[in-house]
Protein backbone atom coordinates (compact mmCIF):
# COMPACT_ATOMS: atom_id res chain seq x y z
CA UNK A 1 0.00 0.00 0.00
CA UNK A 2 1.57 3.44 -1.01
CA UNK A 3 0.20 6.51 1.20
CA UNK A 4 0.26 10.30 0.94
CA UNK A 5 1.07 12.56 3.82
CA UNK A 6 0.21 16.19 4.52
CA UNK A 7 2.47 17.98 6.47
CA UNK A 8 1.90 21.73 8.38
CA UNK A 9 4.05 23.86 5.64
CA UNK A 10 2.83 26.71 4.04
CA UNK A 11 -0.04 26.21 0.83
CA UNK A 12 1.61 28.44 -0.68
CA UNK A 13 4.75 25.50 -1.35
CA UNK A 14 2.12 22.96 -2.23
CA UNK A 15 2.56 21.35 -5.59
CA UNK A 16 -0.16 22.38 -8.13
CA UNK A 17 -3.11 20.22 -8.46
CA UNK A 18 -2.43 19.13 -5.25
CA UNK A 19 -5.79 18.12 -4.17
CA UNK A 20 -6.85 16.54 -7.53
CA UNK A 21 -4.00 14.37 -6.77
CA UNK A 22 -4.84 13.51 -3.41
CA UNK A 23 -8.31 12.43 -4.38
CA UNK A 24 -6.64 10.20 -7.28
CA UNK A 25 -4.23 8.45 -4.77
CA UNK A 26 -7.63 8.35 -1.96
CA UNK A 27 -9.38 6.38 -4.65
CA UNK A 28 -6.37 4.20 -5.23
CA UNK A 29 -6.31 3.31 -1.84
CA UNK A 30 -3.62 4.60 -0.87
CA UNK A 31 -3.29 5.64 3.05
CA UNK A 32 -4.10 9.39 3.61
CA UNK A 33 -2.10 10.96 6.42
CA UNK A 34 -2.52 13.99 7.95
CA UNK A 35 0.95 15.25 10.32
CA UNK A 36 -0.88 17.91 12.95
CA UNK A 37 -1.53 20.56 11.41
CA UNK A 38 -1.58 18.76 8.02
CA UNK A 39 -5.21 16.94 9.36
CA UNK A 40 -6.99 19.82 9.44
CA UNK A 41 -5.76 21.04 6.45
CA UNK A 42 -6.59 18.02 4.55
CA UNK A 43 -10.08 18.16 6.50
CA UNK A 44 -10.42 21.60 4.65
CA UNK A 45 -10.00 20.62 1.30
CA UNK A 46 -12.54 17.89 1.98
CA UNK A 47 -10.23 14.63 2.84
CA UNK A 48 -10.31 12.81 5.81
CA UNK A 49 -6.90 11.49 7.14
CA UNK A 50 -7.13 8.04 7.62
CA UNK A 51 -4.37 8.55 10.72
CA UNK A 52 -3.95 11.76 12.03
CA UNK A 53 -0.20 12.15 13.80
CA UNK A 54 0.32 15.22 16.09
CA UNK A 55 -0.02 17.21 19.76
CA UNK A 56 -2.11 19.44 17.34
CA UNK A 57 -1.44 21.96 19.99
CA UNK A 58 -1.68 24.41 16.93
CA UNK A 59 -5.33 23.65 16.76
CA UNK A 60 -8.16 25.63 18.00
CA UNK A 61 -10.18 23.34 20.58
CA UNK A 62 -13.29 23.40 17.68
CA UNK A 63 -10.88 22.32 14.80
CA UNK A 64 -9.04 19.51 17.31
CA UNK A 65 -13.07 18.19 17.81
CA UNK A 66 -13.74 17.85 14.27
CA UNK A 67 -10.50 15.70 13.29
CA UNK A 68 -11.12 13.60 16.18
CA UNK A 69 -14.42 13.05 15.49
CA UNK A 70 -14.15 11.66 11.65
CA UNK A 71 -10.19 10.26 11.65
CA UNK A 72 -10.39 6.79 12.64
CA UNK A 73 -6.46 6.53 13.90
CA UNK A 74 -5.43 9.48 16.12
CA UNK A 75 -1.92 9.14 17.39
CA UNK A 76 -1.41 11.86 20.17
CA UNK A 77 2.18 12.88 20.39
CA UNK A 78 4.12 14.77 23.35
CA UNK A 79 6.44 17.93 22.98
CA UNK A 80 9.41 16.70 24.76
CA UNK A 81 9.35 13.63 22.43
CA UNK A 82 12.81 12.42 20.91
CA UNK A 83 11.40 12.35 17.61
CA UNK A 84 9.54 14.95 15.74
CA UNK A 85 5.32 14.29 14.36
CA UNK A 86 7.01 13.81 11.05
CA UNK A 87 9.60 10.97 12.62
CA UNK A 88 6.67 9.09 14.56
CA UNK A 89 4.03 9.36 11.17
CA UNK A 90 7.38 7.29 9.24
CA UNK A 91 6.85 4.47 12.26
CA UNK A 92 3.58 4.40 12.23
CA UNK A 93 3.02 4.14 7.99
CA UNK A 94 5.95 1.77 7.95
CA UNK A 95 5.55 -0.51 10.84
CA UNK A 96 1.92 -0.55 11.37
CA UNK A 97 0.65 0.18 8.25
CA UNK A 98 3.11 -1.68 6.28
CA UNK A 99 2.95 0.71 3.55
CA UNK A 100 5.71 0.20 0.55
CA UNK A 101 6.12 4.48 -0.66
CA UNK A 102 5.51 7.37 1.16
CA UNK A 103 5.04 11.29 -0.75
CA UNK A 104 5.33 13.76 1.40
CA UNK A 105 3.38 16.67 1.00
CA UNK A 106 3.64 19.81 2.92
CA UNK A 107 7.23 19.51 3.84
CA UNK A 108 8.90 22.21 2.43
CA UNK A 109 8.43 26.31 3.25
CA UNK A 110 7.74 27.64 6.69
CA UNK A 111 10.27 26.82 9.46
CA UNK A 112 13.64 25.87 7.99
CA UNK A 113 14.32 23.65 10.98
CA UNK A 114 11.18 21.51 10.06
CA UNK A 115 12.23 21.31 6.29
CA UNK A 116 15.92 19.92 7.89
CA UNK A 117 14.46 17.95 9.87
CA UNK A 118 12.31 16.42 7.20
CA UNK A 119 15.24 16.07 4.73
CA UNK A 120 18.20 15.09 7.34
CA UNK A 121 16.05 12.13 9.49
CA UNK A 122 16.51 10.08 6.29
CA UNK A 123 20.22 9.95 8.06
CA UNK A 124 19.02 8.29 11.36
CA UNK A 125 19.79 4.60 11.25
CA UNK A 126 15.76 3.86 12.47
CA UNK A 127 14.67 5.33 9.42
CA UNK A 128 17.22 4.85 6.60
CA UNK A 129 15.69 1.86 5.39
CA UNK A 130 12.57 4.09 4.30
CA UNK A 131 14.83 6.27 2.53
CA UNK A 132 14.28 4.97 -1.06
CA UNK A 133 10.53 4.60 0.31
CA UNK A 134 10.37 8.77 0.47
CA UNK A 135 9.57 11.30 -1.95
CA UNK A 136 8.87 15.07 -0.94
CA UNK A 137 6.67 17.04 -3.96
CA UNK A 138 6.39 20.60 -3.50
CA UNK A 139 5.68 23.55 -6.21
CA UNK A 140 9.15 23.04 -8.13
CA UNK A 141 10.80 19.97 -6.47
CA UNK A 142 10.42 16.44 -6.23
CA UNK A 143 13.42 14.91 -3.63
CA UNK A 144 14.14 11.85 -3.60
CA UNK A 145 16.73 9.60 -1.30
CA UNK A 146 19.33 7.30 -2.31
CA UNK A 147 21.58 4.35 0.04
CA UNK A 148 24.55 3.32 -1.77
CA UNK A 149 24.22 1.82 -5.04
CA UNK A 150 23.94 2.24 -8.73
CA UNK A 151 21.05 4.00 -9.39
CA UNK A 152 18.89 5.39 -12.63
CA UNK A 153 17.16 8.34 -12.20
CA UNK A 154 14.40 8.76 -14.75
CA UNK A 155 13.45 12.41 -15.68
CA UNK A 156 9.78 13.03 -14.08
CA UNK A 157 7.62 14.58 -16.70
CA UNK A 158 7.72 18.67 -16.02
CA UNK A 159 10.93 18.67 -14.19
CA UNK A 160 13.75 20.57 -15.64
CA UNK A 161 16.63 20.26 -13.59
CA UNK A 162 18.46 17.74 -11.20
CA UNK A 163 20.67 18.37 -8.47
CA UNK A 164 22.77 16.19 -6.09
CA UNK A 165 23.00 16.70 -2.39
CA UNK A 166 24.67 14.84 -0.43
CA UNK A 167 23.77 14.84 3.06
CA UNK A 168 26.46 13.30 4.54
CA UNK A 169 29.90 12.06 3.85
CA UNK A 170 30.09 10.35 0.67
CA UNK A 171 32.53 8.49 -1.55
CA UNK A 172 33.11 7.01 -4.92
CA UNK A 173 30.33 9.47 -6.38
CA UNK A 174 29.38 8.86 -9.52
CA UNK A 175 27.10 10.70 -12.44
CA UNK A 176 26.76 9.36 -15.50
CA UNK A 177 24.30 10.57 -19.05
CA UNK A 178 24.15 14.00 -17.24
CA UNK A 179 25.05 17.26 -19.34
CA UNK A 180 27.77 17.95 -15.98
CA UNK A 181 28.94 14.67 -15.21
CA UNK A 182 31.23 13.22 -12.09
CA UNK A 183 33.74 10.63 -11.24
CA UNK A 184 35.03 9.00 -8.45
CA UNK A 185 33.90 12.10 -6.54
CA UNK A 186 34.58 12.26 -2.41
CA UNK A 187 33.79 14.70 -0.04
CA UNK A 188 34.26 14.76 3.70
CA UNK A 189 30.97 17.06 4.48
CA UNK A 190 27.54 17.52 3.00
CA UNK A 191 27.60 19.36 -0.23
CA UNK A 192 25.24 20.85 -2.67
CA UNK A 193 25.90 20.16 -7.07
CA UNK A 194 23.15 21.99 -8.32
CA UNK A 195 21.60 23.51 -11.51
CA UNK A 196 22.28 19.93 -13.37
CA UNK A 197 20.48 18.44 -16.45
CA UNK A 198 19.45 15.79 -17.73
CA UNK A 199 20.08 15.04 -21.94
CA UNK A 200 19.66 12.42 -24.03
CA UNK A 201 17.08 9.20 -23.12
CA UNK A 202 15.73 11.54 -19.93
CA UNK A 203 18.30 9.02 -17.53
CA UNK A 204 20.82 9.73 -15.39
CA UNK A 205 23.39 7.22 -13.72
CA UNK A 206 24.08 8.15 -10.08
CA UNK A 207 25.71 5.50 -7.77
CA UNK A 208 28.21 5.46 -4.58
CA UNK A 209 29.55 3.56 -2.01
CA UNK A 210 29.03 5.10 0.92
CA UNK A 211 26.67 8.16 2.44
CA UNK A 212 22.91 9.22 1.65
CA UNK A 213 22.56 10.95 -1.06
CA UNK A 214 19.00 13.10 -2.23
CA UNK A 215 17.94 13.71 -5.59
CA UNK A 216 16.06 16.76 -6.31
CA UNK A 217 14.76 17.33 -9.80
CA UNK A 218 13.14 21.00 -9.97
CA UNK A 219 11.85 23.24 -12.10
CA UNK A 220 11.31 27.08 -12.31
CA UNK A 221 7.50 28.78 -12.08
CA UNK A 222 5.67 31.73 -13.31
CA UNK A 223 7.88 34.47 -11.70
CA UNK A 224 5.19 36.88 -11.81
CA UNK A 225 3.61 35.42 -9.34
CA UNK A 226 1.97 37.72 -6.45
CA UNK A 227 3.75 38.78 -3.47
CA UNK B 1 30.94 47.92 5.90
CA UNK B 2 27.48 45.47 5.46
CA UNK B 3 25.84 44.34 2.76
CA UNK B 4 22.26 43.40 1.50
CA UNK B 5 22.17 41.09 -1.14
CA UNK B 6 18.72 40.05 -2.87
CA UNK B 7 18.65 36.46 -4.85
CA UNK B 8 16.18 35.11 -6.63
CA UNK B 9 13.87 33.19 -4.52
CA UNK B 10 10.10 33.01 -5.01
CA UNK B 11 8.59 36.36 -3.38
CA UNK B 12 6.22 34.42 -1.24
CA UNK B 13 8.81 33.83 1.10
CA UNK B 14 10.35 37.59 1.60
CA UNK B 15 10.59 38.61 4.49
CA UNK B 16 7.90 41.31 5.86
CA UNK B 17 8.56 44.50 5.25
CA UNK B 18 11.66 43.40 3.11
CA UNK B 19 11.12 46.79 1.16
CA UNK B 20 11.34 49.34 3.68
CA UNK B 21 14.42 46.82 5.15
CA UNK B 22 16.41 47.32 2.30
CA UNK B 23 16.03 51.16 1.68
CA UNK B 24 17.04 51.80 5.37
CA UNK B 25 19.72 49.64 5.03
CA UNK B 26 21.08 51.89 1.43
CA UNK B 27 20.55 55.05 3.80
CA UNK B 28 22.96 53.61 6.34
CA UNK B 29 25.77 52.93 3.24
CA UNK B 30 25.03 49.29 2.88
CA UNK B 31 26.49 48.10 0.10
CA UNK B 32 23.40 46.46 -2.19
CA UNK B 33 23.92 43.48 -4.32
CA UNK B 34 21.63 41.24 -6.75
CA UNK B 35 22.44 37.57 -7.54
CA UNK B 36 20.76 36.85 -11.18
CA UNK B 37 17.03 37.44 -11.17
CA UNK B 38 17.90 39.01 -7.90
CA UNK B 39 19.28 42.04 -9.89
CA UNK B 40 15.37 43.14 -11.50
CA UNK B 41 13.64 41.77 -8.42
CA UNK B 42 15.21 44.62 -7.15
CA UNK B 43 15.06 47.60 -9.83
CA UNK B 44 11.31 45.95 -9.63
CA UNK B 45 11.21 47.68 -6.24
CA UNK B 46 13.02 50.59 -7.05
CA UNK B 47 16.40 50.03 -5.73
CA UNK B 48 19.64 49.68 -7.84
CA UNK B 49 22.42 47.21 -6.94
CA UNK B 50 25.55 48.58 -6.27
CA UNK B 51 26.82 44.69 -7.83
CA UNK B 52 24.65 42.16 -9.76
CA UNK B 53 26.35 38.71 -10.04
CA UNK B 54 25.20 36.21 -12.65
CA UNK B 55 24.47 34.81 -15.94
CA UNK B 56 21.72 36.46 -15.99
CA UNK B 57 20.10 33.80 -18.78
CA UNK B 58 16.79 33.74 -17.26
CA UNK B 59 16.42 37.65 -17.80
CA UNK B 60 14.88 38.88 -20.90
CA UNK B 61 16.81 41.27 -23.10
CA UNK B 62 14.96 44.38 -22.30
CA UNK B 63 15.16 43.42 -18.59
CA UNK B 64 19.18 42.99 -18.67
CA UNK B 65 19.41 46.24 -21.18
CA UNK B 66 17.99 48.25 -18.09
CA UNK B 67 20.05 46.72 -15.49
CA UNK B 68 23.22 47.39 -17.61
CA UNK B 69 22.52 51.27 -17.92
CA UNK B 70 22.24 51.50 -14.26
CA UNK B 71 23.97 49.03 -12.26
CA UNK B 72 27.67 50.10 -11.77
CA UNK B 73 29.34 47.02 -11.13
CA UNK B 74 28.35 43.90 -13.50
CA UNK B 75 29.83 40.66 -12.64
CA UNK B 76 28.97 38.25 -15.32
CA UNK B 77 29.23 34.36 -14.25
CA UNK B 78 29.51 31.48 -16.73
CA UNK B 79 27.10 28.56 -16.18
CA UNK B 80 29.53 25.63 -16.54
CA UNK B 81 31.50 27.38 -13.56
CA UNK B 82 32.26 25.32 -10.38
CA UNK B 83 30.62 27.78 -8.12
CA UNK B 84 27.42 29.49 -8.06
CA UNK B 85 26.14 32.56 -8.54
CA UNK B 86 25.91 33.45 -4.77
CA UNK B 87 28.97 31.46 -3.93
CA UNK B 88 30.85 33.85 -6.60
CA UNK B 89 28.94 37.07 -4.90
CA UNK B 90 30.11 35.93 -1.75
CA UNK B 91 33.89 36.14 -2.95
CA UNK B 92 33.51 39.27 -4.87
CA UNK B 93 31.61 41.15 -1.70
CA UNK B 94 34.24 39.62 1.03
CA UNK B 95 37.25 40.22 -1.07
CA UNK B 96 36.63 43.30 -3.46
CA UNK B 97 34.42 44.87 -1.27
CA UNK B 98 35.72 43.85 2.02
CA UNK B 99 32.21 43.75 3.47
CA UNK B 100 32.04 42.39 7.52
CA UNK B 101 28.53 41.25 7.08
CA UNK B 102 26.30 39.92 4.62
CA UNK B 103 22.29 39.41 4.70
CA UNK B 104 21.02 36.96 2.49
CA UNK B 105 17.17 37.27 0.93
CA UNK B 106 15.27 35.79 -1.45
CA UNK B 107 17.42 32.65 -0.65
CA UNK B 108 14.93 30.15 0.64
CA UNK B 109 11.85 28.59 -1.11
CA UNK B 110 12.32 27.90 -5.09
CA UNK B 111 14.27 25.65 -5.68
CA UNK B 112 15.62 23.36 -3.40
CA UNK B 113 19.28 22.24 -4.78
CA UNK B 114 19.78 26.05 -4.83
CA UNK B 115 18.70 26.13 -1.20
CA UNK B 116 20.67 23.54 -0.01
CA UNK B 117 23.65 25.60 -1.73
CA UNK B 118 23.09 28.52 0.15
CA UNK B 119 23.09 26.37 3.43
CA UNK B 120 25.84 24.10 2.84
CA UNK B 121 28.26 26.26 0.88
CA UNK B 122 29.04 27.50 4.41
CA UNK B 123 30.95 24.46 4.88
CA UNK B 124 33.47 24.87 1.82
CA UNK B 125 36.82 26.00 2.92
CA UNK B 126 36.66 29.00 0.52
CA UNK B 127 33.82 30.24 2.41
CA UNK B 128 33.91 28.63 5.69
CA UNK B 129 36.04 31.54 7.45
CA UNK B 130 33.02 34.25 6.54
CA UNK B 131 30.27 31.55 7.46
CA UNK B 132 29.55 33.77 11.18
CA UNK B 133 29.48 36.97 8.78
CA UNK B 134 26.22 36.18 7.08
CA UNK B 135 22.97 35.40 7.78
CA UNK B 136 19.76 34.34 5.56
CA UNK B 137 16.46 36.20 6.45
CA UNK B 138 12.69 34.55 5.24
CA UNK B 139 8.94 35.32 5.64
CA UNK B 140 9.73 32.74 9.16
CA UNK B 141 13.21 32.54 9.96
CA UNK B 142 16.74 34.22 11.15
CA UNK B 143 19.19 31.36 9.95
CA UNK B 144 23.00 32.02 11.42
CA UNK B 145 25.85 30.06 10.81
CA UNK B 146 28.93 29.08 13.52
CA UNK B 147 31.96 27.99 13.26
CA UNK B 148 33.12 25.64 16.32
CA UNK B 149 33.98 27.92 19.67
CA UNK B 150 31.52 29.06 22.09
CA UNK B 151 28.42 31.21 21.14
CA UNK B 152 25.54 33.36 22.93
CA UNK B 153 22.61 33.19 20.73
CA UNK B 154 20.46 36.28 21.37
CA UNK B 155 16.39 35.75 20.75
CA UNK B 156 15.82 38.04 18.03
CA UNK B 157 12.45 40.12 18.81
CA UNK B 158 9.60 38.31 16.83
CA UNK B 159 10.90 34.66 16.71
CA UNK B 160 9.41 32.18 18.76
CA UNK B 161 11.40 29.35 18.59
CA UNK B 162 14.91 27.93 17.15
CA UNK B 163 16.09 24.68 15.77
CA UNK B 164 20.15 23.69 15.98
CA UNK B 165 21.26 21.88 12.56
CA UNK B 166 24.61 20.51 12.83
CA UNK B 167 25.97 20.66 8.76
CA UNK B 168 28.02 18.08 9.56
CA UNK B 169 29.64 15.55 11.81
CA UNK B 170 29.77 17.64 15.33
CA UNK B 171 32.19 17.42 18.76
CA UNK B 172 31.39 17.91 21.96
CA UNK B 173 27.81 20.35 21.25
CA UNK B 174 26.49 21.86 24.77
CA UNK B 175 23.02 23.64 24.23
CA UNK B 176 22.35 25.61 27.58
CA UNK B 177 20.15 28.08 28.86
CA UNK B 178 17.12 27.06 26.60
CA UNK B 179 14.11 24.70 26.85
CA UNK B 180 15.64 21.44 25.77
CA UNK B 181 19.23 21.57 27.25
CA UNK B 182 22.35 19.26 25.44
CA UNK B 183 25.48 17.72 27.13
CA UNK B 184 28.60 16.77 24.88
CA UNK B 185 26.59 15.79 21.92
CA UNK B 186 28.25 14.06 19.15
CA UNK B 187 26.94 12.88 15.72
CA UNK B 188 28.99 11.90 12.63
CA UNK B 189 26.15 13.19 10.30
CA UNK B 190 23.89 16.22 9.83
CA UNK B 191 20.62 16.24 12.19
CA UNK B 192 18.44 19.23 12.55
CA UNK B 193 17.62 19.41 16.13
CA UNK B 194 14.02 21.68 15.90
CA UNK B 195 11.90 23.20 18.17
CA UNK B 196 13.67 24.30 20.95
CA UNK B 197 12.68 27.66 22.66
CA UNK B 198 14.40 30.37 24.57
CA UNK B 199 13.57 30.59 28.13
CA UNK B 200 14.51 33.55 30.66
CA UNK B 201 16.68 36.33 29.42
CA UNK B 202 16.14 35.03 25.76
CA UNK B 203 19.91 34.46 25.41
CA UNK B 204 21.01 30.26 24.70
CA UNK B 205 24.72 29.24 25.21
CA UNK B 206 26.11 26.66 22.09
CA UNK B 207 29.40 25.16 22.00
CA UNK B 208 30.70 22.66 19.95
CA UNK B 209 34.69 21.94 19.08
CA UNK B 210 33.62 20.95 15.42
CA UNK B 211 31.85 21.12 12.64
CA UNK B 212 29.63 23.91 11.56
CA UNK B 213 26.32 24.44 12.73
CA UNK B 214 23.00 26.94 11.57
CA UNK B 215 21.33 28.01 14.53
CA UNK B 216 17.57 28.88 13.33
CA UNK B 217 15.45 31.29 14.86
CA UNK B 218 12.15 30.68 13.47
CA UNK B 219 8.19 32.50 13.87
CA UNK B 220 4.74 30.82 12.69
CA UNK B 221 2.52 33.41 10.49
CA UNK B 222 -0.95 33.70 9.84
CA UNK B 223 -2.14 30.79 8.92
CA UNK B 224 -4.89 31.53 6.65
CA UNK B 225 -2.93 32.75 4.17
CA UNK B 226 -4.27 32.71 0.21
CA UNK B 227 -3.11 29.83 -1.76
Amino acid sequence: MKAVALLGGPKSQWPAFMKKQIFAAKKRDSLLIGVDRGSILLAELGLVPDLAVGDFDSLKKNELNIIEQYIPDMRYSVPEKDLTDTELMLKYAFEDYQINFLTLLGATGGRLDHFMTNMLMMLKPEFNAWAEKIEIIDQQNLVKFYNPGNHTIKRRPGYTYFGIVTLSEVKNLNINGAKYNLSSYFNSYPISLSSNEFVQHNLVNVSFNEGVVAVIQSKDINRFQKI
